[in-house]
């Protein structure tokens, strides 16, 4: 859902390791350092204090030599990113995003892949089509969706369509999702733990896979002498998965449709429930926006998505995979014995709900008991979308103790949450065509694609990833990430 | 040689011709237009003054749908140019050219193919391996290449290097050449001619091959409503076809290299000839610079220059090559007999003349007498590189008759060349992601890929093309040209 590189949901605290590196003693400088021919990359000072207790890593031997190598290789990652299309707007030109094809600029990335132990990433994999079958149930449940109407403006009006769609009996026989599951792993419990299911929109498919092949292209080159194996990048065909799993779509809907459908007048809905746009029947319709209330600026968006949801044009998605994506949603699925309403098999059910951070209501005193014994191991956030601060840490406990001895209502207005602890690196970064190096933590995202025909589940893989690094700085409260970069995966052994 | 798009060595008139557009009428709005959804390009006036005799084409049948279909594919052109790397650096962006991957913009392009005649795409490709044997044949006269001293101080610098070769008898067993040769369509003779031949850093061979497949993606798309077929754009394979002929020359050196060569201090050449370069032998050396003064700013850059020719690494181009390339040599070659000084076979060598502009000295009284008669149809230029102004028409005519009354050495100072008159077209043409027409002609480049060890011919084919089309306006001397896009080949039966 957040096209947003540096959109994060939860909050966590870092913890320092070392980045992708040498895993072995770079060699001496003479025998294959090129010469430092290009403009070297500009080094920064880190930005970030370090965590307490950790030391950023004493140069080791070879130092003089990596950094000509990073150098070199920071001139050949923005011209591949400049001639490979992975490239964006350049906010500082004013034309760009006025005027297609002006003002781009390379992605910002990081200049090398993100270590991650494969035994994670198996498991993220593994969760991808288990989450797009349990969409799919919970798209089906109605009341379940219906149920939980404390929610904002916008999302109201979402649940006002979807309502609509209930009081028609409308069907959805032919059903696509395009998601994405976000993970962070944390260090406190070496877990997996996931940010957000994003149903509407997922971003980067495309730039993601260029990023993955990228670091390929730079391993290939200088992974002898990083001490780096270029075959520990996965292949990520994110793009091409997903624009097959919308032909397939296309072709599901044509398959079906027997008869040509009289082409009615523009905007409307002919009576076998055809969508006509431009004398053409509209057979899927993409949501590239729809997602933010910024992209309803007046009723007749509003009136637009409604007219969309009653065709039978295949949704992707539909406005029930739309609020099946939603915070209130994930909220209630980590509710216990709720995952059990929509599936049956027991490991699915066990598997999904590991990757759940831990999600409470006040009413249950024993957490808030832990919760006040050891405050650092949750975040207090305010029920309400949108709203307020996070509390951390001697707030959280002395606000709890506080709410305890209010008792009522006051109660309802906070939920509390684990707090995540991803681990921290020192990464290379690549911004502007100029490298830096800063402290970072990193939230891999698993696409998955969805598509079922009634009972015949045609697709429901993953579908490639998404690995988005982003600079952080402890402070008081927990994390505050800065900027972010595109990045890919280092498979390692850990 | 040339890296500037609007390089052009000959002189030319314009004809107005219509440019790629369809064969026969739109259909109706309702039917295949999409609605103006997005920004339409900017419409400007144009900005050339057609030729007399010329008047822009009225509008036909279906021009407001073709309009709003040229502008929905001006913004489809401008994207898929940024996603797929056919980018530019930005002048208007201070940093772009300095850090590598920002101030990027898309290539300026035209918006449709440039239609060519079959017969003439087929004489273009067949004359490719024919150029690249001669160079080869040329490359081996020392004594030719040497014969002609009157040349510029550059000139002259290449050929001392090329001196010193010859005195050490350096032979190159394994000869690498990428070539192209670049001609315009003469209206007035209705034939191929050549504009100059380039043999050192032929440019654009990665931006070519994108221009083919961008224009084919948007005749794909929208060639129905525009009544044009994508198949009929040549595929364009060249960035890969010269990879090609650069790997096999690297397999071909270390091929003959029977024994790993004994490393010695850096920048040397060692006793068996190979040149180490940070402690690895260099195989192939490929010259992006070096054929201009500007790349030479001290004498240490002509010493590199010399090392690397007196190494046994394959050059691309070895000097000799270098030299076959010079404007020069090209006129030595169009004098009577000179071709048959290098090739035996007769069809050969007349289908290489006949794509040879006239080219006269004026000891020729016949052509002196027809120039006097007919100045329209000659150019009069200065004999010295790079040396005063082409003269046309009728001080063309004053002049000769004032360089007939003095004879003497006044008359070898000037050269008579054929005077091409391509034809002109409107053109949509798309630079900075706004789209206008203008009368523009187009120059057509060949690629030719060749590689030899001694008596194997080991690639000698046409390897892809490049288009570029110029904007035009005429001027009473003939044609000057503004600036250039990168364009394609759109065959025609003509």
């Amino acid at each position: 859902m957040s096209s947003c590189l540096s959109h994060c949901r939860h909050h966590h605290q870092v913890r320092l390791h070392r980045r992708a590196g040498p895993d072995r003693p770079l060699p001496a400088a003479a025998s294959f350092a090129p010469p430092l021919r290009r403009r070297a990359g500009r080094a920064h000072v880190m930005s970030a204090e370090a965590p307490p207790g950790v030391a950023p890593a004493e140069p080791g031997p070879g130092t003089a030599t990596q950094a000509a190598v990073l150098s070199e290789m920071v001139e050949d990652a923005a011209v591949w990113c400049a001639v490979h299309g992975l490239v964006v707007g350049d906010r500082d030109n004013t034309r760009s995003g006025t005027v297609p094809g002006v003002g781009l600029v390379h992605a910002p990335v990081s200049l090398l892949p993100a270590r991650f132990p494969t035994s994670f990433w198996k498991q993220a994999l593994e969760l991808a089509p288990l989450f797009n079958e349990l969409v799919d149930r919970v798209s089906l449940d109605g009341e379940f969706l219906q149920e939980t109407k404390q929610v904002d403006d916008f999302t109201a009006r979402l649940l006002e369509i979807h309502e609509k769609m209930m009081a028609i009996d409308k069907k959805e026989d032919i059903r696509l999702g395009l998601h994405r599951s976000d993970y962070m792993l944390d260090s406190e419990t070496n877990s997996l733990l996931q940010i957000e299911l994003n149903t509407v929109s997922t971003s980067f498919p495309g730039l993601g896979s260029l990023v993955s092949e990228l670091h390929r292209n730079l391993l290939i080159q200088y992974g002898k002498v990083l001490g780096l194996d270029s075959e520990r990048i996965p292949r990520n065909w994110a793009a091409s998965q997903f624009a097959d799993a919308l032909a397939r779509a296309w072709s599901e809907y044509n398959n079906d449709r027997k008869t040509l459908a009289q082409v009615e007048a523009e905007g409307k809905i002919n009576p076998d429930g055809t969508l006509v746009v431009d004398g053409r029947i509209v057979s899927v319709v993409y949501f590239r926006a729809g997602y933010s209330p910024n992209d309803y600026p007046s009723e007749a968006e509003w009136k637009a998505r409604l007219l969309m949801e009653e065709s039978s044009a295949i949704k992707c998605p539909s406005i029930s995979y739309h609020l099946v994506g939603t915070k209130k949603i994930q909220q209630e699925l980590a509710k216990p014995n709720v995952l059990e309403r929509f599936l049956d098999n027991k490991e699915d059910i066990a598997k999904l709900r590991k990757s759940f951070a831990g999600l409470w209501s006040l009413d249950n005193e024993e957490i808030v008991k832990s919760a006040i014994e050891k405050p650092d191991l949750f975040v207090l956030k305010p029920q309400r979308e949108g709203g307020g601060n996070n509390i951390y840490g001697h707030d959280l406990r002395d606000t709890l103790v506080k709410l305890q001895k209010e008792q009522g209502e006051s109660l309802a207005a906070y939920i509390l949450m684990q707090r995540i602890f991803p681990k921290a690196s020192l990464t290379p970064l690549v911004r502007g065509g100029v490298c830096f190096e800063d402290l970072t933590i990193s939230e891999l995202g698993i696409y998955g694609g969805y598509l079922r025909n009634k009972d015949k589940v045609i697709v429901n893989n993953p579908s490639g990833y998404l690995m988005r690094t982003k600079v952080s700085s402890s402070n008081e409260g927990g994390v505050a990430t800065g900027f972010a970069v595109l990045d890919s995966v280092y498979l390692t052994d850990e």
